[in-house]
């Protein structure tokens, strides 16, 4: 059997990143990538920015029911981004750092770090402790710049 | 007590829009409101032409594994734009036609069908029936319409 085949193959069924596939018909332009993964950031950043990280912070109320809405959005919107970092978008214009591509095994890492904060964070607010609801929403918020730290421009 | 802020109180409480809301503490600029409403559709376009409504129309394999994850992404995602359109942003530049703004009811009930047709097809994804999902598939995609045609510029 072609080993490249092989390879691809596997990649494609066992790869760290297979979970965030979209389908294996779709070939989508570079630039869409791009902004498909943009969309995500921007709305992690709503709910993130305005709600869930002030939250956790105690700067604002604590309101259950919008924490609970919130986190379940975070929960489908984390796992959104990853297959916008195809390698055809290496070159697009981006914040996306080189390292993204040329150190796919970090990025992976930090990526599934991130993914399980998140994972913990929903199992979090079902459990209804809000003490432990905050501590989880601050263990996500350095999960995140475990990313933004070594593959994104500094903003 | 004073009407006005009886009213604004029981808007808050009971408006049609209630839900969608983010927090009543962050005031957010217009063309913040545009960028974060155009993110979801973005992601809705994602998920929705490259593969959900290709698979209600059997142009592509049915993976239901893929189908459950992506209504489940839709879930989240439609109930995401909502409170961008805030009267804040109807001189934005976006392609929402000013009849959001004037004809609000109406925007707010296709609005309602939309998220109706999606709760469906999140329920027929449960079921596990095939043939039920592909037709709540297509009911979906014509509440889509519902908004498209009337509230935003042809494209």
């Amino acid at each position: 059997m072609n080993t490249k085949l092989l390879a691809a193959c596997l990649a494609l069924a066992f790869g760290a990143g297979a979970g965030y596939a979209l389908n294996a018909w779709a070939q989508v332009r570079p630039d869409v990538l791009v902004k498909q993964r943009q969309a995500v950031m921007i709305l992690h950043g709503k709910y993130w920015y305005r709600h869930l990280r002030p939250t956790g912070q105690g700067k604002i109320p604590y309101d259950a029911n919008l924490v609970a809405r919130n986190v379940g959005f975070l929960d489908a919107l984390s796992q959104m981004p990853w297959d916008g970092f195809d390698p055809s978008t290496k070159d697009a214009k981006s914040a996306a750092l080189p390292a993204v591509f040329t150190d796919t095994a970090k990025f992976n890492e930090v990526r599934d770090q991130f993914r399980g904060e998140v994972v913990k964070l929903v199992a979090a607010t079902k459990g209804g402790d809000e003490a432990a609801v905050k501590a989880q929403i601050l263990a996500v918020n350095k999960a995140c710049d475990g990313c933004h730290e070594n593959f994104r421009q500094r903003q």
